[in-house]
């Protein structure tokens, strides 16, 4: 079967809003990528080395695709996570089933890559696996396959990495003092790991917190005070942003006596499950609190229940396609917070959400009256065609797309970025060509909101370069 | 930029649906309109007096056009909430930030009331703000623009009004005295400030009460019977429902004992949490019990968390635009209250809500067994036309067009009332058209159900005059 | 009125899309009929004998057509769910009351009953109740209505009952040794009320299981051994499955000690609701442990308060439309099964939810990791054309059409079933022209699935005969 290569692709199907869609992806579809918030290596660009294997680019890293045949019935170990594997075996796994991907997002970005990327014109199946193995191999082969050079051709002008508060963004630095790259590969502080002092991570982070930046931890006020030391670290690094993602987004505020025997008890391994919880919810506040004193992005990813299957956690790791949504809500975990930064001028805070019921009933009304708070794009089991779609009707009546993230890839997969801003720009331009034909917006604001949409409102919302003052 | 007037706006976008929605939208768009619950000050149609500054009309009581100004960076101050500013200077703030209303419901109510009231053709911008000012006050100034004759102009038959217990209604028997009066505005018994007895509004009510119904209040019981009275006066004065906004819906039947035990420990300021919240439930069953007995129809709005920032709410008072919704459930809160009087014959009860999860799930199932329960219109948050979609698609399967309330405005914008009647009428057109070109409604029919939503349905789900027998 | 006829019905408004969508329902509208999930009595198959009237055909034993006129003020006495009434008299009150189902599923289903299988050609109204009444008998009487007769013109292959672990089966046994019946008839394992020890109903279970099984019950391992017992039994006459409705699927696994001491109690009388809840909890995982040992699918239908009402309860007895959905989680409840079989290769779990936010929050990520878990069709409230629409735009994105589970009718109305198959394999083509219209798929590609939707999927969820191996 031939890949597809519909050039009205994801647009309205009603002819009359399809060509207002058609004319308004038009507009935006050469804008340059503004990525404010993803998880690719600063060093894959620093090193520019060429990928790995077509399997090793595709299929093993993206826990996208490996879910997806997992849940159909081969084992990860298959599939490279065990113990190592030939990857054109794995290859001819994914290639013969395909199908299974039908109707996914997951197979709108790889059909995009295939055709876009590596010129490829047929689906994978079990006939043609071991030739396009070949023919993709070839490619990673080729000088304008290496990173910077893609991040070229994609034309990315912004990519935001997520890095550990103790990395000392060597890569990052090394970029900004490249004259030769143009390019802004910004960090994200992203401190999950010291938030929970009942996790067994925690008191490792503490430990290397220490070392890293030199400040006593024996403390809660310590550690603060080291955190806020790796952020400044991060700003003049050029990071514009920090990330969290917590199991819900409670937060509270301690008395500083309170927060300290916490701080003790957990050094000491004896903290107890609600005080852990308590101390995770007070630090969920002072990251709120640093960031309206510094004026970095709060990004906050709550809702996923991380590692859902132990079996797999322990014999595959992490990251092996079992972080499952749960239900999740806002409106009274956010008071504390909200009470004491969400008017403050410099305070920013981008909810984003796996349960999408709170699109309408909690995020877009917060966005609607805080002017602090913005509209987290869809993100992960949301970031589809039918996602975005669900999200602009969600949310536009009480935010409207001014007190929206833009589009956020959030994506390791490299090669997957132009396709997954494509497919948002497209289903955008869907959206408002709806509101046009439905006689609710002009052509002309339309056209201007599809080009915020790409960039002035992804560069307000993350304060990144190029933003208006 | 020129308003947009489209006559086909919010119907669907194919063109055979689109002319199926045009037709039946053609046979209700002149009908009178019914408002069985909104927030008009009945002393504005009494008094007859003008309307004051533009600002005054449009922007400064009206919270949806408020939070999205706040929630973009422009403080209360500015907008007349705190100090007196200068109308003109509101309105200039407002002109230049038109554009963050693109998609919302607000733009499209002002965009009518702009076009088909104040016969303006423009955009309000930065350019043309003192132009339109002075357009809308002299439209203020001219004799048409009066509130009665706006009713008449409007064709507004029934407006309901909402009122606290203690109010004389003067007004509204003032507005039935008069002979050259011939529309109903009819009073809403509101007894929210009577239901927690933590509130600290609750022991002042609770005086209040007395002394306009002289009926001693020490006990629940004389509460109770005091309610009742002011019940009957509303009656008297055209009442024909009531209305309760808690947090949640729950529902108990405390022992009478119990009952006034909580009574005299709120009464001495001594009442605990845990105890508020049972009194709170047994009164909500109270309401209904009541309902069940003076056939009052009985509207309950739970889940919004009110004054959400109580930063904003010390410093400009309540409704601001932080009232935030949040999840909420009906089907066991409900239970008691069903039990005993879902299947009675007198009692009427209208479930809205701010979490739409529940339209499927809860109130549609309800209000598809229940013969008490109505399935109430979309309400704040979800009062848009992809809203009021969302809503007939998920409520239709369970309970039918005759199950649910009719379309209510529930706004103090008094010149909104036609603009979102209109928008009520092209939506629930176009839901019709799909069942018809769908095959699954005939147009006969279809042009009875659109005619029935604009005057059978609400007349019968609120007892109003003109309902059925 | 005539009765609609449209060949389009329920295909997308959309020409071009409509064009696509018929296509493919041309290419599955005649495949055999596959009932992995119902409520027909087998005993109505093995006698066939000819319906009763068209009241007990059509209204009294179908609760979607009781709620709903109940819902509009008809009492269930004059439904015959009370005291005996003329079925003439209860066919006047459905008949006048057609239009309060304008918009329903229910609609759609007796509307292609009276057309196709009674041939008639009007709307029921108050005018022809008689003369429609007659027609329906007349058919009633014609030997090609027996039930036998109709699983051969409605080319029903698979049809699977809901069965109590105490019957003997009998039913499906004998239409298993009857060479004249090819289709298959399969029982289905549905252990409910063995689940709740603090049920009433729980002590009499637990004894006629006994005498059934001639297994000692006075242990929770000899209820567990005894349970095992005759799923074996379930298994020689032909089951695949089991299915179990508990509240929430809650799971946990209790020391054995534990277990023991709640069973004793609960056969004392005295166990405590936490006990009881930790027992049922507790048995759901050992259900699941049954299934990855015997290799029977283990469906859950979750979420639902039964008999809401109890005032209709205790006069008319259950299933007379008053169960009612309420909020459901899943990812939580069901880690402790999913760690010990949620990779299991012998386990399989098909997860149903009246609970619509769960498609894309919980079902199908869940469906999207765990090889054994699939995603179950729209049921009840859902099981409509927008149901089914909803489902597959929020279930495809992660995970995609072959980790669902095909249609599932779950009726005791058996007339209506080709109605039911034919609406979602409308919806369905519907919703993959989408695809294909939209340059997400290919006409050929579609097909196959469109086919694999109605047979393959079905069968292989579910381990029906003709399952591919």
């Amino acid at each position: 079967m031939r890949l597809l290569d519909d050039p009205n692709r994801l647009l309205p199907a009603d002819p009359a809003t399809r060509r207002v869609a058609a004319a308004l992806h038009d507009t935006v579809r050469d804008h340059p990528i503004v990525s404010p918030h993803g998880h690719v290596d600063p060093r894959l660009v620093l090193d520019d080395l060429p990928f790995p294997d077509p399997a090793h680019l595709l299929i093993v890293p993206d826990h996208y695709v490996l879910r997806m045949l997992h849940a159909n019935g081969v084992p990860l170990d298959r599939l490279g996570r065990g113990e190592p594997v030939d990857p054109r075996e794995i290859w001819r796994e994914f290639a013969s089933r395909w199908h299974l991907f039908a109707g996914t997002p997951v197979r709108a970005w790889l059909e995009e890559t295939f055709r876009s990327v590596f010129g490829l014109t047929e689906h994978p199946d079990t006939a043609n696996a071991d030739e396009q193995y070949d023919a993709v191999q070839a490619w990673i082969d080729a000088p304008g396959s290496r990173p910077r050079a893609l991040v070229e051709s994609f034309d990315i002008e912004v990519l935001a990495t997520t890095d550990d508060p103790v990395d000392d963004l060597a890569a990052h630095q090394a970029l900004r003092d490249d004259p030769t790259f143009s390019r802004h590969v910004l960090p994200t502080f992203r401190p999950d790991r010291f938030l929970d002092p009942s996790a067994p991570v925690w008191r490792t982070a503490v430990t290397e917190l220490e070392d890293a930046g030199g400040v006593d931890c024996g403390t809660a006020a310590g550690l603060i005070r080291a955190l806020e030391a790796r952020r400044e670290h991060f700003r003049a690094c050029g990071a514009t942003a920090t990330d969290t993602s917590t199991i819900d987004p409670w937060t509270v505020r301690l008395e500083p006596s309170e927060l300290e025997r916490v701080h003790r008890d957990a050094l000491a391994g004896t903290v107890s499950p609600d005080d852990a919880a308590a101390y995770r919810a007070h630090m969920l506040w002072e990251l709120a609190r640093m960031s309206s004193e510094d004026g970095l992005v709060m990004q906050l990813h709550p809702g996923v229940v991380r590692n859902h299957h132990g079996g797999t956690l322990a014999r595959y790791g992490a990251d092996t396609g079992h972080d499952i949504p749960t239900a999740t809500t806002f409106t009274q975990p956010l008071r504390q917070m909200l009470e004491d930064f969400g008017t403050h001028p410099a305070f920013r805070l981008v909810l984003f959400t796996v349960d999408e019921t709170t699109f309408s009933r909690e995020i877009a009304p917060l966005a609607g009256f805080y002017p602090s708070v913005y509209a987290g794009a869809p993100w992960w089991f949301l970031d589809s065609p039918n996602g975005i779609r669900r999200f602009r009707e969600a949310v536009t009546d009480s935010a409207g797309f001014y007190k929206t993230s833009g589009f956020i890839d959030d994506t390791r997969a490299f090669l997957s970025i132009p396709a997954r801003h494509d497919v948002s720009r497209r289903t955008d331009a869907g959206w408002l060509a709806e509101l046009v034909v439905t006689g609710r917006l002009g052509t002309e604001e339309a056209t201007r909101i599809a080009t915020d949409l790409v960039g002035v409102i992804p560069r307000t919302a993350f304060r990144l370069p190029g933003a208006p003052a």
